[in-house]
C-alpha cells in the first residue's frame, strides 16, 4: 500500500502532520511532509487522534466543466481554456465529518473529484515543469447548491458555503494515469459517478500551469480538477461517498445546518 | 487624526503590526491589532521599514454590482441580493507597489472600493450584529482584466492574477458614513470615479451579515465593498489612487508583468 500521508488533531486539540501505519498508527511529522517535514519519535495510537482534512491551503483553486460527459450533462460545451473558481478555506471539512444542509438552497449536489495537492511555490510554469510542483493526491466532493449556482451567475456562494469541501482522508504521492473515480449514495452498490481521471479535458499538469500563470499557487493549495457524469441531489441523512483507485475514500454524511 | 493602523516589514524581512505615528515612526504591536495587539517599547523610525498591506486576509470576499450607478454602467440591474465572489490572498499587494499587468490580457480596469477588515469570528450573524464585527476600515483597488471576465462568465481570472488587489495604506477604526471614494489616474485633477460610501445597495453591516451565513468570516478577512460609476481602463506607466476621506491614500502604478 503507498504511502498516506495524513493531518491529525490529538485529544488536547495539537494540530500534526503525520504517516498512518498499516496499524493505524500515526508516526508525527516535524512539518507539512512538501516543506519537508521529517519523522519524529512521536507516535499516536488510533484512539488518540481525529483524522482531519489532510492540508490547510491558503487557498482551493477549482475548475468547471473539466470532463466532456459532465459538461454535456449541464448542457454547456467543454470550454476552450480551464474555467476556474475559488473556494474559500472554510468550505473544507473531513472524511467522516458532516455536510450542513443550508436554508437558503433547495438543492445541494454532490460532485467527486481528484484534489491536487501543491508542493512548492509555483508562478508562471509550464506543463511540463508543473509535474514536480504537485506533490500528491487526495479526493475531494466539490459540494454545491445548484439553485443558487444558477441563480446568481458566480458561483462562489453556491460552491463556497462552509463543510462544502469535503477534502481527504489523505494524501498520496503517485497515482495510475487511469485511476477511477467513482460517488456513491446511501447503502448503493453502483456508482452515481464512475469515470476514469485520464478523461479530463484539461490534465492536472496542464491545468496547474494553466492557474499558475493567474496566481501564485504556495506549498499545500490545493486544485480541484472537476467532476464527471453523474452529478446528482443530496438530501439530509444522506452518506456520500468518493473514492479513487489508489488513493481511498471520502465519506461524509448530510445534517440540517 | 484617528489613529493609523499598519503592518510593516523591517530591513531583516521581520513583519510587524503597528501604530503609525505623525512623525512616521511605527510603534511595534504584539499581535494584530484585532487580536488585542498591545504597544511594545518597539518602535521602528521612517527609514527602517517598508509599509505591507495592512492585513494578511485568509480571505478576500467581494461583492460585484453595489452601487446602482456602476451597475447601469456595466449594463446590467442592481442584484435583489449581494453578488459574491473571492479574490485570492496572492492578489494583494501594498501602497506604493506595482499592479503587474497580464499578458492574458487587453483590457485591465481600476475600481475603486471601501474595504472592511474583520476583527472576529462571524457566523451567521444579523446586520444589527455585524457592526461590532468589523474592527476597521481600508481602501482597495479591484483590479480586473474586463476583457477576461467577459469571457470566462465567472470573474476569478479576471480579478484573481497577482497584484489585483491593491490594499491600504492602513486601517482606521472608524468611519463617516458619508464619507467620499475618488479615483484619480495620473496628474489628473479631476477623479475618474465619485461617489459618496451611502450610496452602495446593500451597506457594510449588511454585507458581513449576508456572507457570515455562508461562509465564516475569520479575524483580518476582508470584505470589498464594490465600486462606484466611473471604472476605466488602466495602460502600463499609469498611476491610479484611490482615495476615500477619513483613511487616506491608496497609491500604485501599471507595470507590464
Amino acid at each position: 500500500m503507498a504511502q498516506r500521508y495524513v493531518r491529525v488533531q490529538n485529544q488536547e486539540g495539537i494540530i500534526y502532520y503525520g504517516l498512518l501505519q498499516i496499524s493505524l498508527d500515526v508516526q508525527v511529522l516535524d512539518a507539512p511532509p512538501w516543506l519537508q517535514g521529517q519523522p519524529t519519535d512521536l507516535n499516536l495510537e488510533p484512539d488518540s487522534y481525529q483524522i482531519l482534512a489532510p492540508c490547510s491551503p491558503s487557498k482551493i483553486v477549482a475548475v468547471g466543466k473539466n470532463y466532456a460527459d459532465h459538461a454535456a450533462e449541464m448542457g454547456t460545451d467543454v470550454p476552450s481554456e480551464p474555467l476556474i473558481f475559488i473556494k474559500p478555506p472554510t468550505s473544507i471539512i473531513a472524511s467522516e465529518t458532516e455536510i450542513k444542509y443550508p436554508r437558503q438552497s433547495q438543492r445541494v449536489d454532490y460532485e467527486g473529484e481528484l484534489a491536487l495537492v501543491i508542493g512548492d511555490r509555483t508562478i508562471d510554469c509550464t506543463p511540463e515543469e508543473a509535474h514536480s510542483k504537485i506533490w500528491g493526491y487526495t479526493i475531494a466532493n466539490d459540494v454545491t447548491a445548484r439553485d443558487l449556482q444558477k441563480r446568481d451567475g458566480q458561483w462562489t456562494r453556491a460552491k463556497g458555503f462552509d463543510t462544502f469541501c469535503p477534502l481527504g482522508p489523505w494524501i498520496v504521492r503517485e497515482l495510475n494515469p487511469g485511476a477511477r473515480l467513482q460517488t456513491f449514495l446511501n447503502e448503493d452498490a453502483n456508482p452515481v459517478q464512475s469515470a476514469c481521471i485520464d478523461q479530463m479535458v484539461f490534465p492536472p499538469d496542464f491545468l496547474v500551469s494553466y492557474i499558475s500563470q493567474v496566481m501564485t499557487l504556495q506549498p499545500g493549495d490545493v486544485v480541484l480538477t472537476g467532476t464527471p457524469l453523474g452529478v446528482g441531489q443530496l438530501h439530509v441523512g444522506d452518506r456520500v461517498r468518493v473514492e479513487i483507485e489508489g488513493i481511498g475514500r471520502l465519506e461524509n454524511t448530510v445534517t440540517k445546518r
